[in-house]
């Protein structure tokens, strides 16, 4: 009988998964279950799309199920939900949604990409037919149609995290007032707050309000109830974090760890005996503090999901482990992190020192330079950078990239200021200010 | 009697070193002699000023006289011309070139930075009033006068490399039909022939003719003499590349280097005691060969001039030697390159792989995105990343500061794969195209 490999989940933990162990074993047969109608999508480009800015939904898709089909050869059954893992029958069971049955189906290996999902806290009317999460893409169309349906003038999005924000930009681009609600005392925690205050501050100059500090109570078919008051909304979307959709790993008895997310260990094997996971149901191994944490980042679950897709292909890899790596847009300003913030320094324990550049991303002569703002946190004694962040003008976010490789190779601040980074008048000053805020921290560390 | 540190150079190599000294010991004398005008001038940014896209020649000064006067109390001397250093006495030569009278001035120690000045091959015609190097503002202004005077409608510019490219492209900016000719069967040779291919397209789809593989015999008041025939043109820009300013230290018995270089080491000390060298006039050591070389740049500049300053300060800093990374903007297209293009491993004695991939600079549904070609050169059996090439659209060549700090520790392609860059879909596909060629690279290595 062929060998068997069953994915579950058609997104990047899964596909990107299911292609790399094509490339390795083609004779292996291949049968991914999704329980939606659609595979391989950058859900990372939703907001651009409930805005507006991109028009078409389908453009989202990098792979269609025809495309694995024909090309790959992998047997990818869309609207089959898994329902249940059976570790020692060695089988899934799912529900055929179109069919209206249910069946088994077994395997001998099992790549588990289920992903995550929005949270949603049990609040009173938070499952409103007017109050949206944000995940897959059917959740987008949803939107955007109802978004468009309702006229929608005033939005309220409830967190003030990547997606929150995202979400907000994107409905102040739609043409909607938005208001941001966070129940924290800062939006944005991604960043430290002098730095998140630097976005905030770009959000209200665009009629965007985030108020911090605010508790939503419930959800009301015409607005969100907070300890203030009532805040009107035709719409309400959820911005509140994701949580792993680990609940049949959990059921089948494969360990989960940090915040219910599957454990893997450094070749994305669970627990279990051949069965693997990736994406954003699974745990990650950070660089730098050496804990298990939960990322749910698009980069991450590809990453992931090739060095799953060796391991499953008869190969040999090694996930490296994450640095919590972020770039966006709000508003035509740009906002990077990369590694540990003051605030994750200091609970990972680290004694550390902060330098901070102020600059502009081209030269100051050339037109169009902005400012930006680089924040660099290194270990004392050492100098080891930890961790950056970055907020500025056009040219700003990617060079957060510069950051994370530094501190993959462990450089300090100290080393850092003579790195031979590229200038010309368009693109840096002479310094670039990663360097200028690496000398700025070597004074201190 | 007070201890005195001569400068010799009012650009990066002199007055970034003097700056820096100064901030280490407040008490010494510091006396900079420049021949021309202007101080700390950002040469780089005279393409700019040429085209018209910077207004004001004053723009590009970084620090005036003025400034390094009152501010730092550095006693800078304009139209000072040094015209003999003597090792024995301890003391420079100078003619006051207003004045005209010659003196001398005792130093304690010395920091040579008299830059670089363009070739000028002994063509006949090449001192005509028709034929421009661009190396100083002064020049700079000349030109961009000499432009508008004559009001020039078909620029020649003879060479292409960095310079004449920028040249070319800032003069049909102007407004004036542009040729470059190069001698060599390639233009652009910091890049491989197949990248510059690229560069060479771009232009030409914006009307710059580049041709190659032609021999410039000499000039005349109405064109350019080529064995090919005379090519007309109203002005003259030559970019046939720089040779270090060293004669004066090369006459003092000062040790010169490659290129007749000033030599040396990592504590940017000359030959001779108490005599150091900063930027255009000296060697730099290469990361990758570990051979000396002369590379004439403003970020090396800069960064040898900190390092000459901390020790002349009385601190301890070493320069960690140069990749000859850069960048540069031609119509719109971006080019970068650092480490080793493939002829420079093959003359270094590696044997090499290559990888590269060709995707977009953003997300390939997100409105902008554009080609973006990334070339890496791997060590063949390690997999050691020796060097990176880089052109695009907007947002293309900040990413070669990834490949270089990739390079600077000494990482492999392999490594690379797992890199935790930053991803958005304005930014990027989720993976980075600099981590696509990387994988491309593994494969081989």
């Amino acid at each position: 009988m062929t060998e068997r490999l069953v994915v579950i989940g058609g997104d990047a933990g899964g596909m990107a998964g299911a292609s790399q162990v094509r490339r390795m074993r083609p004779e292996l047969e291949i049968v991914a279950l999704e329980r939606g109608l659609r595979t391989s999508y950058a859900a990372c480009g939703i907001p651009f799309f409930v805005s507006g800015e991109i028009a078409e939904l389908e453009r989202l898709v990098a792979r269609s199920p025809e495309e694995f089909r024909s090309r790959q050869n992998i047997d990818v059954r869309l609207r089959h939900e898994v329902v249940g893992i059976d570790l020692d029958r060695r089988d899934v069971e799912y529900r055929d949604l179109d069919a209206g049955r249910t069946d088994r189906l077994g395997f001998d290996q099992l790549l588990i990409g289920t992903g995550a999902r929005p949270l949603r806290p049990p609040l009173p009317g938070i499952d409103g037919d007017n109050v949206f999460g944000v995940q897959t893409l059917d959740d987008a169309e949803r939107l955007h149609d109802e978004a468009r349906a309702r006229g929608a003038q005033r939005v309220v999005v409830v967190g003030g995290g990547y997606i929150g924000l995202e979400m907000a930009e994107a409905f102040c681009h739609f043409g909607a007032e938005v208001v941001v609600l966070e129940a924290a005392p800062q939006a944005m925690r991604t960043l430290d707050a002098d730095m998140a205050d630097l976005v905030v501050g770009v959000m209200a100059e665009h009629g965007i309000a985030v108020r911090t500090g605010v508790e939503v109570l419930g959800f009301e078919p015409d607005g969100v109830v907070t300890a203030e008051g009532k805040e009107p909304a035709d719409l309400v979307v959820l911005g509140m974090g994701v949580t792993p959709n680990s609940e049949l790993a959990g059921a089948a008895g494969i360990a989960l760890g940090v915040r219910n997310a599957i454990r893997v260990d450094d070749h994305q094997r669970t627990s279990a005996e051949g069965v693997y996971g990736a994406g954003d149901c699974c745990e990650s191994f950070h660089r730098v503090t050496r804990q298990q944490v939960h990322v749910a980042l698009g980069t991450v679950a590809n990453r992931q999901a090739r060095v799953a897709g060796v391991n499953l292909g008869g190969g040999d890899a090694t996930f490296a482990g994450v640095l919590g790596s972020a770039v966006t847009r709000i508003c035509t300003t740009e906002v990077a992190r990369t590694g540990l913030t003051e605030a994750e320094a200091s609970v990972a324990g680290f004694e550390y020192v902060v330098g901070k550049a102020k600059a502009s991303t081209r030269a100051h002569y050339y037109p169009g330079a902005e400012p930006i703002t680089v924040k660099l946190v290194a270990e004392c004694g050492t100098g080891r950078l930890l961790g950056g962040q970055i907020v500025g003008g056009p040219g700003s976010g990617k060079r957060i990239d510069t950051v994370a490789t530094a501190i993959w190779n462990e450089m300090s601040v100290d080393e850092m200021i003579d790195l031979d980074l590229a200038y010309a008048p368009p693109f840096s000053p002479v310094w670039d200010p990663v360097v200028t805020a690496a000398r700025q921290a070597a004074k201190g560390a």
